[in-house]
């Protein structure tokens, strides 16, 4: 069991049993979505859905409700749906032929199939949460799937370029990452017991999903690829300039530019180099702090102690990844 | 002025004043939409909704209603929104280049941002939609949404296929076209002054949704490139059997198969050979039958006169276009 499970397995702990049925009712809901379009969609969004994952999300979404009704479970099957879908339609720009050590829709069914599949997940997240009939609910997501877009095409758009700054990084990280988390806690607040507190548990799940964001990017440059599940400096790879490159670049002015020509080798050599500059440490104290920010907006809420331990335990636990 | 647009007007006078009003308000309702993503998508998202179009779907929502509130245009909305979201992946996947005799999202801002730039659509129509707080209008445009997936993975399937049957083709024409029209006459029924006849309605809007689809698939045979702003035989080119095709093969077993070493010279001799056999005007019957079949519907409506003539004229201008 690694970091991520123990921490997980400690909220799961503190969540109770509510939580775990909640998860299972879920991911029972996820797999009646995916079958129902006929068997060729079925086969590629089952694969999808089913391939796991954290369930990071969905568990935001029940945490910051404590108690809820059936909406919870279509809010969380939303979330997770609009995930899903923003990385098949990934998979298809990267042309990635593996994602969680797993063959992506792209390399199953190539483009046409892995599009329409993207396109059907996005519909269905929207549709499952609009059996609420709640519409600011749809308004957060909407406002999540946006900023998604506009993440991806930030992200595109600042290719290759070494000087990308921090400021800019972190508004990729907000849009990219953590919109769709901040949603997850908007809207468990929203359906669950708690939407006087919509806002502040937005702040949170905002707070956290930057410092996700952050850790994974170190996560890329230190490995171990046994660890991640995959290469080092995949960034480095693709063109994307992420927080670890811009700090060392800082102190290391001779360290090589992103540039198509890199190979395998030459990605696992600048990580060693950034590595040397210090720069991870500087970043994941980047990310603590946005963990830290997310806890004091915890620590302000007028809330029972158990369920602020739970809040903070998944606080600590998206950069303890691997640690 | 071609057939279409005399149809059209037609059909806006009998709608008088109101028609007019709400189809205005629409556009301001995608003009807004269009904006409010940030800078490149925005100038991607209006491009695409500005781009025209017949604005069919919208106007059936408003033919379908008669008089209703401010739902009725999110529903506009939301169709339009939907349609221009697939036609923006379908460029993506065919790497068009033109539509409507204008440059694609594809074309200007390449792969990424077309795909972002769908998924910001589909995302928009959902959250328009679900505006109106109504959970069966949200899972008659998501049914409609699923359908389209559907269509686009029958239709990769299906090319190059010479035995593509007329009762797969006609299954395709309702995924890919017919779902969303009877989506848009739905719509129209359940905010307006008729939600007991959304089934009726619904079934009137697929048979001349499968007419429009089935003349389209003739047009393209029969051009000329002039009236419908593209070479003939495109569907040839890029593998995608119809119905002209399939009927031209039963008394014409030379006819070349489908061929991906097909050029324009090839597909234009084809078309010539298709026409020969008569295949045309027997695929036109067959829209014709639909166009037939959708007037039924409404004939047997307890409906005044007017707004049937104004649903019959909308039935009658789908297969004469350039005619």
């Amino acid at each position: 069991m690694n970091t991520t499970q123990a921490q997980l397995g400690a909220v799961l702990a503190a969540g109770g049993p509510e939580l775990t049925r909640l998860l299972e009712s879920t991911e029972s809901r996820l797999a009646e979505v995916a079958e129902a379009h006929g068997a060729e969609l079925a086969g590629h969004a089952t694969d999808t859905l089913l391939a796991g994952g954290k369930r990071l999300r969905p568990m935001l979404v029940f945490l910051c409700a404590n108690h809820g009704d059936d909406r919870l479970v279509s809010a969380a099957a939303a979330v997770e749906l609009l995930h899903m879908a923003s990385l098949v339609h990934d998979d298809v720009l990267d042309c990635a032929a593996l994602r969680r050590g797993r063959p992506t829709v792209f390399a199953r069914g190539g483009r046409v199939a892995a599009t329409a599949t993207g396109d059907l997940l996005f519909s269905r997240a929207f549709a499952e949460l609009a059996s609420t009939g709640d519409p600011d609910a749809v308004r957060a997501l909407s406002q999540a799937s946006s900023a998604l877009a506009r993440g991806e095409l930030m992200q595109r758009a600042d290719a290759w370029r070494a000087d990308v700054t921090p400021e800019r990084y972190l508004e990729r990280c907000r849009l990219k990452t953590a919109s769709l988390f901040e949603a997850s806690c908007r809207l468990g607040a929203l359906f669950g017991e708690r939407p006087a507190l919509a806002g502040a548990l937005g702040r949170f799940g905002e707070q956290i999903g930057l410092a996700f964001q952050m850790l994974d990017d170190v996560l890329d440059v230190s490995g171990p690829a046994e660890r991640t599940g995959k290469p080092r400096g995949t960034d480095l790879l693709d063109g994307t300039v992420t927080l670890p490159l811009i700090l060392a670049l800082r102190t290391d002015p001779g360290l090589a530019r992103p540039d198509r020509s890199l190979g395998p080798d030459g990605a696992s050599e600048i990580c060693d180099r950034i590595i040397a500059t210090g720069a991870l440490a500087q970043a994941r104290g980047e990310a603590l702090g946005h963990v830290a920010e997310a806890k004091a907006e915890v620590e302000a809420l007028e809330l029972p102690a158990e369920p602020k331990r739970a809040l903070e335990l998944v606080a600590d636990g998206v950069v303890e990844r691997y640690a």
